[in-house]
């Protein structure tokens, strides 16, 4: 039995009712594949367990390092083939030393438990319900704000957390009616970010759109419709002045350009010029060029 | 029976050996999910068929529109369901018009030839095998080239010809060792951008970086290790003009930065600023950004 903190690498799982044999396998390796805490960590791939249980996975080195290092106190368990233990050892050690239960596991139990962990996977503990709460302390004196308001691919969700945190954003929000910020895809597509900043779920747009002006934020609405292009308003110095104010950047969706009440109630609309004879950008691209576009002005 | 431009809606598949009942169904609509003709089609999600037949499947609205409008000569068929057809009717009319054979099929049909179709499906034919001679008739008078040295990811790939289509790139060129530019999540991805400008698979490195340096364009590579940052490249003035100067943008692969072979036959290695947390873009984002800032460089 192991405790935070110490040097054993395995702790019983009381309620999976296994026997120490399933528990532990040989030289304490998690070695059964059929296992109930093999089969309860599969079944996270689910949104309904996840929401049951509030906890989620992180699969593959990148997100997993970044968890332990920046939200260790949201790992509640890293697991480990002994190969990626060997490939990855900063891993485990900073693991060990942040006082995580860790456990190595042969590389079928690991196969059981997720087709996408490259052999690092962990178990995390979802945030406290957010809401309008924790909406207004999270965007206390932040100067750049990506909000999604229906992103619907999981993919792309993730990829905009991870380009607004290369941008330099202080936070991201990912409206009601968004993809889930923990499906396994958001989550590997983020890269680790999801554990670099506050990402805040469970507004809906009034409420969204309140708490950014109440924190002094520009509003800016990235649609096809909008009046100013994003080079012109990088160009003038007027428009300058607009992109390097604190701001928030309502991004849409893959399908649809935001409803004319949305487009009325930003403080611009801001077009990406098309040069060539694409219709469109994906959104995660065109999230990118906007958030970029703050980051740039807002540094000179 | 019908010809290339007339009125009718099906022609007989004279290599399927089918009845003609399996070919036109009820008033003349595909309708039998088991006929030869469906299962090859379907197949054509596979590498191995694609190569053999020469040709590959465009799926969804967006897509199969594009490639009627810009590229009807590589259209072999057009399928459409019934409610996909009176959803998109200038798709059909546009079709028609370029005398494209066009079949209208039961949903059955559709669903047993592509999971992603949406109603609306194209078999295209694949360009002529592509390589040296090719791309130096391709580049020139370009000035902007992208190219892709190692993407591996599908939805990166179209993604990224998707955004040098926005931003006015004159090619693309997929080095051999990328994804396959035909696979289906590829066209998927690029949104029609794929019949919207040159895309050039065949070559090897050696060869693209001597064509592009013949086609008189500077060479920008773009890796976290540059000298430059791309937002100094664009605000001052000697940079400036070299990013205004007709260029092609190297752009690496998911997991790895470029060899150092490839930096070192770089006009300028530029990396992208990274404000936040995250180690790295998503390799779509920083090809976005990278094409942009020539885009906007060229423009002003």
């Amino acid at each position: 039995m192991s405790r935070r903190g110490d040097d054993s690498i395995s702790r019983p799982d009381t309620s999976s009712g296994s026997t120490s044999r399933e528990r532990s396998g040989r030289d304490g390796i998690l070695a059964n594949p059929t296992a109930t805490r093999v089969a309860r960590i599969a079944g996270l791939a689910r949104r309904q367990a996840r929401s049951k249980h509030r906890r989620f996975l992180v699969e593959g080195p990148q997100g997993v390092r970044e968890a332990v290092r920046w939200a260790p106190e949201r790992v509640l368990d890293l697991y480990m083939t002994e190969a990626a233990a060997s490939r990855h050892p900063e891993i485990w050690a900073e693991a060990k030393a942040a006082g995580l239960y860790r456990h190595l596991t042969t590389a079928e139990v690991m196969a059981a438990m997720s087709a996408d962990a490259q052999g690092v996977l962990a178990v995390a503990a979802m945030g406290e319900s957010n809401g309008a709460d924790t909406l207004t302390g999270a965007l206390e004196g932040t100067r750049l704000v990506a909000v999604l308001t229906g992103a619907q691919d999981p993919g792309n969700a993730g990829t905009i957390i991870r380009a607004a945190d290369a941008a330099g954003a202080d936070a991201v929000i990912l409206l009601r009616g968004s993809v889930e910020a923990t499906s396994p895809k958001v989550v590997r597509s983020t890269a680790g970010s999801l554990f670099h900043l506050p990402v805040i779920t469970g507004v809906g747009l009034e409420e969204a759109v309140k708490a950014l002006r109440a924190a002094g934020l520009t509003i800016l609405v990235a649609d096809s419709r909008g009046e100013t292009d994003l080079f012109e308003a990088e160009a003038s110095v007027a428009c300058g002045g607009l992109l390097s104010a604190p701001s928030a950047w309502l991004l849409g969706n893959e399908a649809h350009g935001f409803a004319p009440e949305v487009l009325n109630r930003a403080d611009a609309v801001i077009s990406i010029p098309i040069l060539g004879r694409a219709e469109s950008l994906n959104v995660a691209t065109a999230a990118a060029l906007c958030l970029y576009a703050s980051a740039r002005a807002q540094r000179a």
